[in-house]
């Protein structure tokens, strides 16, 4: 499936935050003994090749994660039978307003806008189930202008993809072209216009996917 | 239109906080200066006569809502053209779990289990646009077993329909089928199964909207 159909089909985008206790740490935050999430609206989707926007007066991180796609809808899905809830994976990067992002959580207020900017979901094909036989060894990373940013890899994920599926489940059915994003490992940073920002997914050795987005500042209101 | 096209097309819910500033103080909370919002999952919705579940720890709160449906795509529209981006308009309830809502915002965390279980956004049909000339006039009101519990007006919200527009479309692009709540009037509180929610919307004395939802305990996981 090409993200051009993700992007046109898909419902929701469900984020887990503080997935890798590297990351936690770095942003100065404990280490979640439950998972959390947020939502981002699809109309946040780009497909490989578009740009990232900046718009004026936010700081902007990138975040690399694996995307879960779900194929069947499902409520109270069990761990066990999580899997079968799968369509297959994504290569995604839930780009956040820091700024924005700090001064909410201060102010006990919605994280929406900071994770919901136009272009600020950026995604891939979809990569078949198959493909990926043991999400616990998912290698992720990130450039700026060809210099490593984050490098990771899903066997430090707090919790497992089954379930994160579980639990968000628990709360709000899953339908099929939902996207679960499943956190970051640490190296979150800035991006700025005139960067070009590249990230590839691969396990075991095979790269699965590779992306480019290519960073502008958000155009003036008209 | 009917609110199941709605509840199957929808892309997105974006609800606005505290724009009702007796609302705003009831929760103990400042009144906004900049609206904000967050965002509700679409599978959170049903029609009218369906249930509305109260989940096992959750204290579930009413909150009636007027709800404007987006008919054309679009960003960054200014507030002068709004009008021409709405389909219509609907009576929408924003349920939320005040207990799990107020621990986030102690922690800093994301409002979205909160606002986003199964069955959070009760929904009427589309009311043509032209029903409700002045969406400054719309009368809300919310009654538990025949017992009113909330009736307020629009007149009384901080930031009008048009301002909302432009706010919420200068962060994220507004696409058809969308939906804006805009916040509700003082009076919310506690559902309990057993209960049966009935909901009105109406303008100069006209009734355009009436809904009724039975209040039931989430059945169990299986
Ligand atoms: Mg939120
Ligand atoms: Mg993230
Ligand atoms: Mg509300």
């Amino acid at each position: 499936m090409a993200s051009r159909n993700l992007i046109a089909s898909g419902r929701k985008i469900v984020a887990i935050g503080r997935n890798f206790s590297e990351h936690a740490k770095e942003l100065g935050n404990a280490v979640p003994k439950t998972p959390f999430f947020f939502l981002k609206p699809t109309s946040s989707y780009i497909s490989n090749g578009q740009s990232i926007e900046v718009p004026t007066g936010c700081e902007v991180h990138h975040e690399v994660e694996l995307g879960v796609v779900i194929g069947k809808d499902g409520r109270d899905i069990p761990a066990s039978q999580a899997e079968s809830h799968v369509a297959g994976y994504t290569l995604a990067l839930d780009m956040t307003a820091r700024n924005l992002q700090d001064a909410a959580k201060k102010a006990g207020l919605p994280w929406s806008a900071a994770k919901g900017y136009d272009t600020f979901t950026p995604i891939g094909d979809l990569i078949p189930k198959d493909s990926i036989p043991d999400t616990n060894n998912v290698d992720l990373s990130l450039k700026i202008d060809g210099v490593t940013k984050q490098n990771g890899n899903t066997k430090d994920m707090i919790f497992k993809v089954p379930m994160l599926i579980e639990y968000v489940s628990s709360i709000m059915k899953l339908q099929a072209g939902d996207v679960i994003l499943t956190g970051t490992p640490a190296g979150v940073g800035p991006v700025k216009p005139g960067e070009t920002v590249t990230c590839e997914l691969g396990t075991k050795g095979t790269i699965l996917s590779q992306l480019r987005f290519p960073v502008v500042a958000r155009p003036n209101k008209p």
